[in-house]
């Protein structure tokens, strides 16, 4: 894909579209770079969009998305609005020639995203999904060091990630399950560092708070993956951690072993009943710099016309494996990844 | 189970069958117990148990462990001979009224475990088996916290085990297979630190050498364990790691997390290009302190009168959790522990 | 001293007197923050002030800092300016009602920092010296620790500080010398998180490049300190360290420890050869986020009304320390901080 | 020097002198080898020798070192008996042609540890001084790596060391002061890493607790040291951390830096409120190892034929160099160490 010639152009416009957590932070990052400069922000709250336009000196706010996407002064959208509202805003922006960025996930279905994606590659418009992690020094660098065969050949991975607090059960409810909603970093960083997944078996239910499985999810899940390359991999997820944030992921191959580990969330040791110091709470923290890096890559890629990354085919395919572990979870068995078309029933 | 008071008399006095690399090890830590004393030593290599009988300052030397068994002089044996000979040695000692240390395992067959266990148990012999990581600090100090309800609800468990080499395929052959041979270590500790297991499915084949694989072995596997408490397990093992032994285990919970990783192996940290430590190359240096503490806990044990721990029924139950993997690897399919029961054919 | 009513308003209109390496990064600090406004910048090098002008949305340029000092839009500036400049600056700025955060030093000389900070209080404008570590997570959090108690009576203090390369010999020949340029961030650190400094003995030698010897500075140094409260400090610095850059700072009291360590670079760990990690390699890497921090205390403080900290007295007492080292490695002798006065000779 | 024949066969018959902890500890070190053989033990409290004798199966016990000296059996002895009778008990081993391993101090006089010393060389008798901490798997691979030169030239270095807790008033009058008693470890290592020291400054109190200041003695001290070869060098020591036992050491050189700390005291990492690990509580914990390593270095030197290290140089400088400090303290100015000579008074 080439880009078109006006992306490429310095300052690009953008426009914001969502002005909650995400939309200030994603606002803070634009304003850093000199090759950006957001113009817009739409979001239904007036008082949210007028505090991020005032962060990014925006020069107006919208209250309709579709508002924002089609200022022609606007070359470029940050999709963080809800979740259900993506796959709307992405073929309205695609159709209207803007480059996106937006928020994982597309859709929580299959086909819609299917659906989407292939709008935005035959509109031939940049597109980029938000999984930030690939943006992190160390998993970036991981990735580097697996490419330039450092590892050898793979043949373990593990994953853990876990959250300090489940959300809201109404947040839930139109979640997609533990493994759209929060598996997916995990699963997406499987294929980043070593490659598609062939199947998987997952075990998984509400150890948290049983309302979560009445609404059948599962708060706490583990899963098995074979990868099309002979890896053998582990996925653990919990939306319950007391201690924070917790994110471990583990790649061993016959050339070592690479580590993701946080680092201590402060360079101080506390020397007094034991050594202790403290912990990331939560995954702003933890990724604060990978979100910047990721509208930074963002820019870039637009700038120098390139294809940016992840992309359409990971936005569908980190979903393709998060609804096989769904799937797998839901009906006892091991489930091939191929399995999961577009067509068929989604999770409810 | 009470014990005979002829074990609780000081100094209890020792054979070592067996005058190998354990042999050694376990002799350099009875030497360090004034509660303990060596009187015989039993290997078919005369060079090598005059080795270690020099080592023990043990009086007598033989060439079968039977004879030394039949010492009237020893109470107490440590097994450390070939594993296919430690059924045979244990019925011998049971038979004789000798308390027994045998290295882990009993035997490859459950049949044969369970029957040998039985008598140790008819006999009333003191009966531990070498599952030495119990006994390191790290280990044992999780153990205890969890036990305090320190993690609350014990809700996953992971688990790795990775060798720096695998063994000659002589020795494979005869090995039973990596779950019983290596990853039982793992195995036991996913027991020890949160319960039994109910079900498994594991994943595995020859990555390392395909030898292995032709002799129907596996060096390199995942298993996704359920427990019969709800937690959910998974364990990784490998038999090479280019850089060194590598064991982790994290049991989390409803309180927290706890995580078992090796110190560096030397406390010097070396600032140059990045900063460096050295890692384990062994398991007996990982461990030493651990083969040190089982042994004393042993003589502990005797002298106080108390039933050692881990016992016949951990040797029984750890070699049936493997049996259950090794099964699981060979048909495919998640097997539940129960399954395996003995009279059932055991794995080739 | 109460603060100007004008400086609470939003946002705070702000210029750039620099258009280096920190204006930039100061820069980044302030278009994040929409508390703030960047309306001037200001550099003889036009390029350079048009690239910060770009990053931070500024309308206008200037080549000379004090045309933007009297811009009447103004009412803060950041002086990021080559050290010589910094004493006439303030100067300026605070005869012109601006509040002012300045770059350490104020001047290498003691009469010109106490005489510029005489009419910065005399003024009454807000004035802040820019010792950014103690805006690091790790000190800050260090120094709440200490002021609730939590060290008991703080009897030891240590501090290192290296650099992985020493600046030119000509940025060196006006640099006031390594006390001064490099070590009185440490000793900076020494007064925020033990206090006053009574006594200091420092030896040092240029073991990095004679020539830094030849121009009358030393690369190496050692510092041995006694303050007033009765602790006892050591502070060692180097100009170069091959593996980047290296601040580790201790404080030790009768209720336990603390030590600021930098964690690893990147959440990273790399089994290979023992286990490596990434070390920071230069201080804009290792104190980004406190650069950061300080810019944003700084707004925080003018919109709140309250004296910026560290001011006036910090920018005096840290170089009176830094000059006290410089007498006592010049004369070989143990030398009192008070016996450094305004109007005694000044390091050559 | 060439050693007598006699001490390279085996077994070597060993004598330990002194029942307490650390007679214990190197007899359990002692019966692990089986080079060497104790056979006979000595102490004033009949049931602390006997307890030893059960431990290293020696088979007879004295209540006078010296009968132990004179058995014609024993060719080496262990002096682990109170400091004030080193002296003499070395005199008389080494006029008996005994090989000797003598814990730290040799005396607190340097004329007596000078006289004893060269009674030794002139008797031609192995000779170790017990300066454990070079044993250590840390220590001595940082002096393997700076005499390999990865350091390059060394520039700094810096030490601490702290105990958890003051010994009683009683030991501490009899001890020579805090250089003598505990920094001397610290010393020594400046001594192992880096060379000869020039010249000391010294400052210190007594902080812990007033009556050690009272018996002219102090509990916190802090020490720059000049090396004869140009490094630069700080020693803190105190006698009370809360924490712990706490020793750390820093080489740095022109091509990197080694750190000697103590690894986490257990594999175990803690996650709650924050991330916790043990740390060690006492010396015999931290090098309990190196406790070990150097009882059989000194039996690998005598069964070698080689001349035991560190022996009695290092018993003598290592000693002139913390009463220089001593000096320094007690006269508040800086000391050369070659001022320190016998036959001057010593510290009271």
């Amino acid at each position: 894909m080439t880009q078109s010639p006006e992306f490429t152009a310095s300052p690009i416009r953008f426009a914001i579209l969502g002005a909650g957590r995400m939309g200030l932070e994603h606002g803070r990052a634009l304003v850093g770079l000199p090759e950006a400069q957001v113009v817009a922000v739409a979001d239904p709250i007036e008082e949210a969009a007028q505090r991020v336009a005032r962060l990014t000196r925006a020069g107006r706010t919208y209250s309709d998305p579709l508002d924002a996407i089609h200022d022609p002064e606007v070359q470029a959208v940050i999709i963080v609005t809800p979740t259900r509202t993506h796959a709307a805003l992405i073929e309205a922006a695609a159709n209207a020639g803007k480059a996106i960025f937006c928020e994982k996930p597309v859709a929580a279905d299959l086909a819609e995203t299917e659906r989407v994606m292939r709008i935005v590659e035959e509109r031939g418009v940049p597109f980029q999904i938000g999984f930030q992690r690939r943006f992190d020094a160390g998993f970036a660098q991981a990735r580097q060091r697996i490419l330039a065969g450092e590892l050898g050949t793979v043949e373990q991975f593990s994953a853990t990630g876990r959250d300090p607090a489940p959300p809201s059960l109404d947040y839930l409810k139109g979640s997609g399950g533990i493994f759209l909603d929060q598996a997916i970093h995990d699963l997406d960083i499987a294929r980043f560092l070593v490659g598609e997944v062939e199947e998987v078996t997952a075990i998984g239910d509400a150890k948290v708070d049983p309302a979560i499985g009445e609404i059948g999810d599962a708060d706490t899940t583990t899963a098995l993956l074979k990868f099309v390359g002979g890896a053998q991999g582990v996925v653990q997820n919990s939306r319950r951690a007391v201690y924070g944030y917790d994110v471990r992921t583990e790649v061993f191959g016959s050339g070592g072993k690479l580590v993701l580990e946080a680092t201590p969330k402060t360079p101080l040791l506390r020397y007094g009943e034991g050594v202790s110091m403290d912990h990331y709470h939560f995954f702003m923290d933890r990724f604060q710099d990978a979100y910047r890096a990721e509208i930074a890559a963002f820019v870039a890629f637009l700038r120098a016309g390139e294809v940016p990354q992840p992309g359409p085919r990971d936005a569908v395919e980190s979903l393709r494996l998060a609804l096989a572990c769904t799937r797998s979870l839901q009906e006892g068995r091991p489930v091939r990844v191929a399995e999961v078309q577009a067509g068929e029933a989604v999770p409810s």
